[in-house]
């Protein structure tokens, strides 16, 4: 049992984790970098640390200094939220070896997922279908002759890659011997490890996740999937819960094998395993992400649980005891982002005026106020708009009000509110038939 | 059918309908007094219409400057909202005859409903349990009789009162024989209908009252409970649902009851019926209110049904199809009013800092911003704070997190946020135990 949890993030979703925690009456300790001190995740934290510079690599992402701040707060546990050290296993190890707890699964689990081509191996021992592909990392020449049997388009992976990084599509052979070289050289600065397997490149794909939260006690929970196709360089900027795409049988399938997946990898707290989902209705394994997702709440509001919660709950050693999972409903979420709604450029600034939208079947994740600065350094999303609605069309309806009420305002800010109203108009979207090339086919 | 509908209130309720009427695609109009030039509502309507000073019987009670509103606009419906005219039988009928359709029961349903005589004749018609006394208006010896005979304490109502107005507790035959001629004054003098009647005081009761939807085609939907027993002065302050005091048993006999009662009125459109619940859990029927309440989102979030909505697609002619309407979780409301937490004393002034609270479970109604000046002349409410949990507790729970984040601040501005947190302190409110004798006898 821990008391007093110290929230190694910033933005909404530390505001987040300090919600989960204040309802469990947990204490938190903020931490923040200089850029973040009027931030509001400091205001509401019963105690904050500044930890140093505007750069992250001296703030959020130094892990020496979170740990002085974890030692000079006295906090026993550590909630990592997403990006940063979220995923990072010797971040998650230092924690352990401190004495205090980490938020999430165990240093040693956060490892095997964190490694694609093990993550696959367990994927394939429980029957969770594969793209086809190469098992191992491979050399150049392997590389050709499977690309040539399991035919082009093929895609070039780095096994330490995530999040969209380090992907490459290869159309022939001969750009994969123009390509293959080049690949393995920015694996290797980008991660330390050039190691690159090949796969069959998945035509017109949606993006279909799983949400998973496990206890120590062996009880994995599948609360459902994410549809998550509205992505843009990689980046998620609509999800949806449930997905009109997923049959009930084909959803209890994926489940049954997501969580014996989580069983044998020996994995605690919230996870989301990852899939592709061609036009037949396949699924292919893609990852597993060891850490809350921006999107949670979508799956939070057609189930009615609380994930971040339960990741303390599940921390604290505590068993999680869910009645069978159902979903009401359908939830989609907007990430409004600090950037150009046309151009996709980031551009920071002060809120001016601030209206968020409320009302029936309206969440709001955010951390911002009237007056907040918006600072340059980190990531651009500034809110998530979240809506309900018995049926997708409803929450469509609700989610073109909520966001035209919306208001963040300021010289020099700009948001991209109207790149979701106008995806919202979209008849593809509406129907539903949406896949992850939509917003480059229609939107740019 | 109608296409543009006028929205002849303010504050929190006018943009609650405007969102209703976003989401169907209907266009709005808004009215406003020149105190409430720069409200939100104004500023979400698709059109606004000055229609008077502040006072506000020059503006939203003036019948004639809202029906040329309504022509001006060529609005072709008009939403009462709860308050000024929302139950007046003269204007439902004005506005019926001018060809615009009133989104409320008919007028003559409201007349019907607003004679607490004739409700309770037809309540004890369809078997609603009434609290003994007078079933016609009595004169003072008859009402002398009648006392000695159901016992003292008992209370004297006007029946043209409503929302705890012309109500007085009597405790003996000497305090009658003082009090019934004052109150037949002041009815008079309020109502312009000096009838009274007498009725047993119940003791220590909760108010517990059921949320109706009915459509044109004699479909009738009772949407649960809601428990509003946190009163001061007759004025709610928070309210649940559903109450955990109601057995399924008794909450499946008084909704079939009350869908026979609204039968048998040809009710249409939103209403509640409301009940006292004594000790015993024995139910008195006190009275219908034809109209939209405050505490309708706490319904909503259990049932997942925007009864605004419904209200529209009833008044449109529409057939409301609503499955077994069942209720997940609990929700509770917190009325924040400009108001000292102790002294209850109102206090208007300007929003210079807002923060409103967000995340997991909470729902925000307001008509707030920052920068926006609340005008003395109104009602004092200024947010609806609602919060939704798997169970009470997680609602209480969250409640707490909730009014933890809410900052309303400006000079001169005081609001009630204090006031609610020390109510989820109290061990009868968390063991629900509370009646409405709770704020006098705890919290003042």
């Amino acid at each position: 049992m821990f008391k007093r949890v110290l929230i190694a993030n910033r933005g909404e979703i530390a505001v987040r984790a300090i919600r989960a925690c204040r309802e469990l009456g947990l204490k938190t300790v903020a931490i923040y970098s200089e850029a973040d001190k009027n931030s509001l995740h400091v205001e509401l934290a019963d105690e904050a640390i500044c930890i140093g510079p505007p750069d992250p690599s001296k703030s959020y992402l130094d892990i020496p200094r979170i740990m002085s701040a974890l030692e000079v707060s006295k906090a026993d546990a550590v909630y990592p939220g997403y990006g940063f050290l979220s995923e990072n296993p010797k971040f998650a190890e230092i924690v352990e070896k401190s004495g205090a707890k980490f938020i999430g699964p165990r240093s040693e689990v956060l490892a095997k997922i964190g490694d694609k081509v093990l993550a696959k191996k367990v994927a394939k021992e429980v029957g969770l279908p594969l793209v086809p592909g190469s098992d191992e990392p491979l050399e150049f020449s392997e590389a050709v002759k499977l690309a040539s049997k399991i035919g082009y388009p093929v895609v070039i992976k780095a096994a330490a890659g995530g999040g969209g990084r380090g992907i490459r599509i290869i159309r022939d052979e001969k750009e994969l011997r123009e390509k293959f070289p080049l690949a393995k050289k920015e694996a290797e600065s980008a991660f330390g490890d050039g190691r690159l397997y090949i796969e069959k490149y998945v035509i017109n794909p949606k993006h279909i996740e799983f949400q998973v939260i496990a206890d120590e006690h062996g009880n994995v929970y599948v609360l459902g999937e994410r549809e998550c196709s509205i992505q843009r360089r990689h980046q998620k900027l609509i999800e949806e819960a449930p997905s009109v795409s997923v049959s009930e049988e084909k959803r209890k399938e994926i489940s049954e094998k997501v969580a014996e997946f989580c069983k044998r990898l020996g994995y605690t707290s919230a996870g989301t395993v990852e899939f592709l989902m061609d036009e037949e209705g396949n699924f292919y394994f893609m990852e597993m992400n060891g850490r809350i997702q921006v999107e949670h709440p979508v799956t939070e509001m057609v189930t009615g649980v609380d994930i971040v919660k339960l990741q303390l709950i599940a921390a604290m050693g505590e068993e999680i005891k869910l009645e069978k999972v159902e979903t009401n409903g359908f939830a989609i979420e907007f990430r409004i982002n600090a950037e150009d709604p046309v151009t996709f450029i980031p551009s920071p600034g002060q809120v001016e005026k601030l209206i968020l939208p409320g009302g029936p079947g309206v969440r709001v994740d955010t951390h911002l106020y009237q007056g907040y600065t918006v600072p340059p350094y980190y990531d651009s999303l500034l809110a998530k708009i979240i809506v309900w609605g018995n049926t997708r069309q409803e929450a469509i309806a609700r989610g073109k009000r909520a966001l035209g009420e919306l208001k963040i305002e300021g010289k020099g800010l700009k948001v991209n509110t109207e790149f979701h109203l106008r995806v919202l108009d979209q008849k593809e979207f509406i129907e539903g038939k949406h896949d992850i090339t939509f917003v480059e086919r229609i939107m740019v």
